[in-house]
């Protein structure tokens, strides 16, 4: 990058709202200073995204800026994290004003909801890049995990199913179904943080949507050494969901499609009650969709038959 | 990547050797989880190494293993922290197993010598890329930063100037001087992050060398609105470098070449004895080589002559 170029990009992303009282020194030095609390546990994850791999060359440069920041996000509401700082390495092949503005609008915009504050990055040039950093903190000992679950809990999974895997499939003209709202799944998810804070001490599991479901759901069960059902029916799919599988039969596709970026997660029966009240009292939207037990395998129960499912994720999944 | 190629990349990831008590969850989950105690303060970096931008196509990839963590632990250098984690972000055109492991080998042969843990990560299909992120620690007030230089405080550099800049007009072919130490300092740069920690509470400012001496060095003067004047006939030069110069009268190379990753810094005359005593005693390379002066700007003395060095970096520098 040349001077000008750095002084532009310093421009869009040094501006933000958020300033958090731990943070000793932001952008600026060699690194960042960080003051966390003994009582705390710093919750860190990192996703990069490619253009041509996990999003089209002429993606909406905002929606862009909101995807990158919001995959980590879901990453930390996964593990019920409250999000606090979060670096960002943009490697870009120019440098081009008008999309490094709509980017760092995406970004800061769900940066702000959530209280996140830019700390550190990289600027560099070559093939587009995004690497996002995120950085959270729960109480000790409170962090959901993948592994807890046990045999009798309930599965739940919030938001919808497959309309981020819809949408795709709209954007790439693989089928007719019209449903702007896929769209929005596809390109604007917005991740689970509200709701990730609500299941600390009552989800004996938790993980993030991002693969598809039976992928996802199948990190637990390996984690935990048990199985599950899932029921057809119970599983929340949008009305543009719905039809696309009654037109085409592909009733496997909200299972396996990826970038839901919902929380899927594990409540022991003794929980049930509490959490469906606390979600419903915050409004936010979930389902129960299956329960874990001790035979291994992930099963679908659909119009009564059981059908066993692959929890290799997309690339492999496969039915009977 | 195909599952096969996770697994794979798995098996070369997830073996280290470093294992801190502090890490309370690593790598296989949606985030990693580590505690921090309420008297240190936590210190991160972020640092993308594209191919073609950041290193030539055909680098051997342990080095390049090697100098994707060395840059960074450079920068948790520079601030005077000790090095704890670090997360790898890595984007490769295609799964090679030699090329995986190779790198691997570069990546935690260095890990192992500074005790950091790898905790988490991601790994895309795409242009070879590589960020990654560093964390470390200081105890609380005592990390090293670009302000605090005052006029009179003396300027020390350790190890050697110019070297890495050599090596790569050597690799390019443009220049016929011989200088098989000159790539070690290109692609196998040391961080100091040893000469960092004995720096704390002696040195009034840091920053490492990576864009060039004349622009890092005005860095601090910036951050301290301070000047400087450094003394040609003092910069540690290696062999290799002081022919080329004689050679090319190129003199303004070493002060502008990046790459070198050493340490810049400033120490009050009062804390001189003590600095250089426990330098000596640890025997690491350092060098007087200027003097912050309250008159803006970075002045060269050379042969009994004055001369205005630009603050801006490689890309704009210019001798008179």
């Amino acid at each position: 990058m040349a001077l000008g170029e750095f002084d532009l990009i310093r421009r869009f992303f040094t501006v933000q709202a958020v300033k958090h009282r731990s943070t000793i020194l932001g952008i600026g030095d060699d690194c960042a200073l960080l003051r966390c609390e003994s009582d705390q546990e710093l919750v860190i994850t990192v996703d990069t995204l490619v253009e041509g791999v996990h999003f089209l060359h002429d993606v909406d440069p905002e929606s862009l800026g909101h995807k990158a920041l919001a995959v980590n996000l879901s990453d930390l509401a996964a593990m019920g994290a409250e999000p606090k700082w979060v670096t960002l390495a943009l490697t870009l092949p120019h440098c081009d004003a008008d999309w490094l503005q709509s980017f760092a609008k995406g970004f800061f915009t769900l940066a702000k909801r959530y209280e996140v504050e830019l700390i550190g990055g990289d600027t560099t040039r070559g093939p587009l890049t995004i690497t996002v950093q995120a950085l959270g903190l729960t109480p000790r000992n409170h962090a959901l995990r993948r592994s807890g679950a046990c045999p009798g809990d309930l599965v739940y999974l919030t938001g919808e199913l497959g309309a981020a895997g819809l949408g795709l499939k709209i954007r790439l003209g693989q089928t007719g179904i019209e449903d702007q709202g896929a769209f929005a799944h596809l390109e604007r998810p917005e991740p689970r943080v509200d709701i990730g804070l609500k299941l600390r001490g009552l989800a004996s599991s938790c993980i993030d949507v991002s693969d598809g479901l039976a992928a996802d759901l199948g990190h637990i069960l390996e984690a935990c050494d048990v199985g599950a059902t899932l029921y057809w029916e119970r599983l929340p799919l949008s009305d543009g969901v719905h039809r696309y599988v009654a037109e085409t039969d592909d009733w496997s596709m909200p299972l396996s499609a990826g970038d839901d970026y919902e929380l899927c997660f594990t409540v022991p029966p003794t929980s049930r009650e509490e959490l469906e009240r606390n979600l419903t009292a915050g409004g936010f939207p979930f389902a129960l969709i299956g329960q874990i037990e001790s035979q291994a395998g992930l099963r679908l129960s659909k119009e009564g038959r059981s059908i066993e499912l692959s929890q290799n994720g997309y690339q492999h999944f496969s039915s009977d």
